[in-house]
């Protein structure tokens, strides 16, 4: 999704707004959410920004996700928290967690702040990266809302991608966001290759017979496979009973699989720890170092093959300034997608904002 | 090593205490020391066990660790802490964080605790299992003793394998304990290769023009390759930031390779995570529900290929009742090398406590 027109953040974010305010979300929480999926789509998350509109005003539409959400927080020690979110937009629920943790990490030194009963909240990064304003480190991760992963050695997928996002902040340097599926590859790239009728490498899946599956038509079938064997299959298992069972939360069997079902509560579990840098080190003292650190690793001799050394965080920070300049590339597939709900829901069609 | 001789874990333990004794560690310090050193041996870290101790005598000799460390902890706030290891032993330094962490996290639901001027110290799983006995949850990294792997995309090695550790209580079920380093291969494996003089597979090591490395002879120059590509590179790099520069601990250029290096402080730095289960759900009600996962996922579908579908921990909860009851297995080339070493501190031999 890296062609496409160009379409002003603003005008994305207004009409995200529009659309959810048709289904009935109240003014302030339409607000957020609209920013949340901007950000992600600026930051270049393209697959958990406007894209995903259509189906979240689906699953609201068909009673799975709450738009009148009344999320609650419970102060569970002086340093954990635990969300409720009363089955809401995962944003306004990540969104709570996040004031919480940064709140209660201000006054102890670190935070860590789980949620229950919300919903898929888009980028994992956007929400680790809510930290880096008020100098903080962020570790967040999530269930996903789908199981495409065995357990290793497994040929059932039970396990979902469930991501990782660590944010670190740095001084002039851009802010570490590492923000990674614990899946060799996400599901949206295999379902871009599906939709473009094009095989994927070795590597990416299996079939359940163990062999490798490169038919894209095919993926619905396949097991995706974890990053390093069966170190990323125990993250993604430690990550699931982290952010999911530990929260009361859906992990396992569980998981609704939120593309084929529209109408079941997801039940998702996040989890997000704040750090505050300065009961460690002088906040300026880390910058320092992290710059030292960053910089004497991306100028390090490059590897032949590879035109540059990129460091997590950088093409964020970059495409942010881009984007936000420039505006969001949207495929025409996505926007007439958009326009089509534009018109189920009689808000002006995203085209007439560009 | 998994053939050779059985050894009693006693006889182990007693062994690693007389040379801690022999080159100038406290009485208490040297218990505790040999009981971590044979806990890495009993729970299958055989390349953190007993193994190490010839490098651990010669560095204390050599002036590279203090044998006699005054190890204090600032806690900085409710929640976080800083131990400053004084150059002491790695295994003790941890004690000091998981003791303090466990303690602090039990009064406020998580603690982060971090270290400095620390050393090596064994096997990451056994300080992230510390936690388990209080029904906590626990999360460790450290930043490794020397750089083996390059950020991706570069051909230097800035890296380290930089491991993780979680540890997570189940009820009738073995707690789920995650140990993986972030590259593909530790890079004991691969000095394990060369001793042997076997070929490694393609995919865990690279040279420095971007060609597959599989001669173990040239691993010396090799690339160790990180898992998922950039996904394993980023990890490391944040734990690496996380675990050393937050804490004012070596990362990046500034670590000290051990191997080569007997005089320097490493000053390594490592991090605790400890949470409190009891602050998220009852803690009945966590292990019932962690124990109903972990058995869905052992019990789902083996994949072709596979005998059995094996979870983090499992193997190791195994390795430890028969190694207790059956002894420890040490090669015989690791039984001469320990001998060497006992003739040179005139204790007595481990042959003759077999």
């Amino acid at each position: 999704m890296t062609s496409g027109a160009r379409i002003a953040a603003p005008a994305i974010v207004a009409f995200i707004k529009d659309a959810m305010l048709a289904v009935g979300v109240p003014d302030g929480d339409a607000d957020k959410i609209a920013e949340l999926m901007t950000e992600a789509d600026l930051t270049g998350a393209d697959a958990h920004g406007v894209f995903r509109l259509p189906q979240y005003v689906r699953r609201i539409r068909a009673g799975g996700c709450n738009p009148c959400a009344n999320i609650s927080v419970i102060k569970t020690a002086p340093a954990t928290a635990l969300v409720d979110g009363d089955n809401g937009m995962g944003h306004l629920v990540m969104t709570r967690v996040a004031d919480t943790a940064i709140e209660m990490a201000r006054k102890v030194g670190v935070a860590w702040v789980g949620a229950k009963r919300s919903n898929h909240a888009g980028a994992a990064g956007v929400y680790a990266a809510m930290t880096l304003p008020h100098d903080m480190i962020g570790i967040y991760a999530v269930v996903a809302n789908a199981n495409h992963m065995p357990v290793w050695g497994s040929a059932e997928n039970l396990l979902g991608t469930n991501p990782l996002a660590v944010a670190v902040p740095a001084g002039d340097e851009p802010p570490v966001v590492l923000d990674i599926a614990t899946t060799v590859v996400s599901y949206g790239t295999v379902k871009a290759y599906k939709l473009q009728g094009r095989d994927m490498p070795e590597g990416w899946m299996i079939a359940p017979d163990g062999k490798p599956l490169t038919d894209s038509a095919r993926s619905g079938e396949g097991l995706l496979l974890p990053i390093g064997g069966h170190k990323g299959s125990g993250l993604a298992l430690v990550l699931g009973l982290l952010a999911g069972t530990l929260n009361g939360a859906a992990f396992g069997r569980d998981v609704v699989d939120f593309n084929n079902n529209d109408t079941d509560a997801c039940d998702t579990g996040h989890f997000l720890i704040v750090l505050d840098v300065s009961r460690f080190l002088p906040l300026a003292a880390f910058k320092t170092e992290a710059d030292r650190h960053l910089r004497d690793l991306r100028n390090s001799q490059v590897l032949p093959g590879f035109d540059a050394i990129r460091l997590p965080g950088e093409q964020r920070r970059l495409r942010r300034i881009e984007r936000a300049r420039d505006g969001v590339p949207v495929l025409p597939e996505v926007v007439e997608l958009l326009d089509k709900l534009a018109g189920e829901l009689n808000i002006r069609p995203l085209r007439a904002r560009m």
